[in-house]
């Protein structure tokens, strides 16, 4: 290959967030390239998790009172510092699906202009635009899609809201939030920002960018473990806006005071619903005190040079094979290497699954890596490319056994 | 006291389902009268949590395709015999609040007669409540308290859906449920029954009872651990009805085809939203497994006469410190025993807490005890109650320490 095993192993030497790998529970012999999926297991989520467990053997309902209860609001002021907010803008809870729906009906429901255009984008993350179907549906609002590529400044008028991704899930594309933020609030419109492909990936400055909305998972890049609660964050100024349709107890101004007819509560606890579950709360939480101590700047730098790597060490047998690298340039990419096979992408992936290289596929034809700066070695990503380079010399892609589909996913 | 130790000690002979308390791991020192609140930790769930976690480490994104993705069904299957219902008529996903939300969307979707009431029932847990509001500030229904106490049919005219709890939250009175569904149906409504205190406190029979909907929650009575995920009922004759508003990606009708319109899917599996906890549907699950082997009419029994002992075993000693028994007769009656005293109530709970008998306590003056035929022994019972008696004899309760309420809750 075009780089050599001893530069890149210099490169770890040098690497300042070396250090984290070991912090992390990985199984031998995979090259795991897909924690933008699924991040990898912090070794603190195992003993958290099971600090619940004994919490609530032991405690049993007064565990509400020790930590559990507040655990929205505790992580959301921990996530918040790799987000670019700040304390009390930023929420731990439910779905990314939910919480759009929450926010949109926020929205929405102070608006008094008439507008009632809600547009999401085509080739985002589909359900971003099936919970916008919902919301206009059964709040007689009109759903519009963005075309892909179109110019979203000729697509505002009459909109009151836009769900925008900040990182294409597909081609990894980043968006420019500030300017993006700036044109749309210009129009007289709200966007949600989805950040599921940039929390923990690159740094975030919702602040910066005067954004006001935004919501993102946790269990990608973060590492919150499998379907870990989402956040929402909603800026401080735009805190005062009435209510959110999803509003369940935990989300009043006084949930104990079991008062009849909701009020919502005067801050970013309006958006929680009902009771959430403590367990998986706890290992998000012992993943976030690890983010404490990761320096962003340093994560966005090897995230680029990692994903330079990998291009790098493929970039001539990707030419030989026809494979196309759609992968953005570097200041507008998140942290994943995109790649276009319609013929062969599929059973490529699966002769990689099967080396333990987990990468993954989306019809029609995509590849995608994701790359995390704090367990993958720049040598784990040399590995990785020498086997890619090995599964396309070898031809083994072609065996039957790398092309039969699973009936589900 | 009226019944004696060895009385106790031969009902815990006697009683056959005596073995399944040592399948919990229950603190030492602790008479636990709050499994209505949160139910205790099944050994099970302990190891199923521990290797829900190995799968993580080792399995990383192959989990959702080896049990994780179909949780929400599987699980909703485990659990449909408790309420008396069939395989595809259970789901278990989200929390109470936003089932809710979704089977008002769901059904009032489907109407059109222009009935635009939702009546939700006052003394009601609240969260029923503002869950019907928030659907009706945002979908321009009218909403409706039913006064606790009043004649539902004299409150049913144009309205769409109500929705009512089978056993009341504070009091423990069960309604009628076959009775009210078909006063319902018959006025031309729907009816959401919430199970919360019913679910693993004594059999539910919904398709005996004609009821189309129901949901609750699995933390309480089936030992689900904290915040465990609600479950949603549709009985099959009522699936084919749209879509219900929280339409997220986990709900489509082919979820990976990653359409760009939304489509439900032609089950119960519409009513899922987006990605879901895989690592508290394993402690569910793990407790579901043991409800396999129990006896819903042995429960039921267990459960009533160990209520009966209790108040039997206090009595002349409540009736002397002027504490009212407001606890149903027993064909009205949930799993749990409410007692009334707004002078003491709420230190003679810290007073019994503080012995280790765990009751709850809510305003105004409400005591409130549990009583989980799987965990609880005959002579835990009595034990309880003796402890109670000698804080009211000994008027511990008094002390100034056990009057000091939390600023919380």
């Amino acid at each position: 290959m075009s780089v050599s095993l001893d530069h890149v192993r210099e490169l770890d030497r040098q690497d300042p967030l070396a250090g984290f790998k070991q912090r992390f529970a990985l199984p031998e012999g995979v090259l795991y390239l897909d924690g933008n999926s699924l991040g990898a297991q912090p070794k603190r989520a195992r003993e958290a998790v099971s600090a619940t467990m004994d919490q609530w053997r032991d405690e049993l309902i007064k565990g509400w009172n020790q930590g559990w209860f507040d655990a929205p609001e505790r992580l959301g002021n921990k996530l918040a510092p790799l987000l670019g907010a700040r304390e009390g803008e930023v929420i731990v809870t439910d779905n990314i699906t939910l919480n759009i729906f929450k926010l949109l009906g926020y929205i929405t429901g102070q608006r008094r202009d008439g507008r009632r255009v809600v547009l999401s984008e085509g080739g985002n993350f589909p359900t971003d635009g099936y919970i916008a179907q919902g919301y206009c549906r059964f709040g007689d609002y009109e759903h519009r899609f963005l075309p892909e590529g179109a110019d979203l400044a000729e697509h505002l008028d009459g909109v009151a809201v836009v769900v925008l991704s900040e990182v294409n899930y597909r081609t990894g594309r980043r968006r420019d939030m500030a300017a993006i933020t700036r044109l749309v609030h210009a129009h007289g419109a709200e966007v949600i920002w989805d950040l599921a492909h940039s929390a923990g990936a690159l740094p975030v400055d919702l602040n910066g960018c005067d954004a006001r909305y935004a919501v993102g998972c946790t269990y990608k890049y973060l590492n919150g473990g499998p379907g870990a609660p989402a956040f929402l964050y909603v800026h401080r100024d735009h805190q005062d806006g009435g209510w959110q349709p999803l509003s369940g107890w935990h989300g009043h101004a006084a949930p104990f005071a079991f008062d009849a007819d909701y009020a919502p509560a005067g801050d970013i606890t309006r958006f929680r619903t009902g009771t959430h579950s403590a367990l998986i709360y706890s290992a998000l939480e012992a993943s976030l005190d690890e983010w404490a101590d990761v320096d962003m700047a340093a994560l966005r730098e090897k995230s680029l040079a990692m994903t330079e790597l990998f291009r790098d060490c493929l970039a001539d047998v990707l030419e030989r094979f026809g494979i196309e690298d759609i992968t953005p340039p570097a200041h507008e990419r998140g942290s994943q290497v995109a790649l276009i096979d319609e013929a062969h992408g599929f059973a490529i992936v699966q002769a990689l699954i099967a080396r333990g290289v987990i990468g993954d596929y989306r019809e029609p034809g995509l590849l995608r890596f994701g790359f995390t700066p704090l367990y993958l070695s720049f040598e784990d990503v040399w590995q990785a490319a020498r086997h890619f380079r090995e599964v396309l010399e070898s031809g083994e892609y072609r065996e039957p056994r790398f092309n039969v589909r699973s009936a589900v996913t």
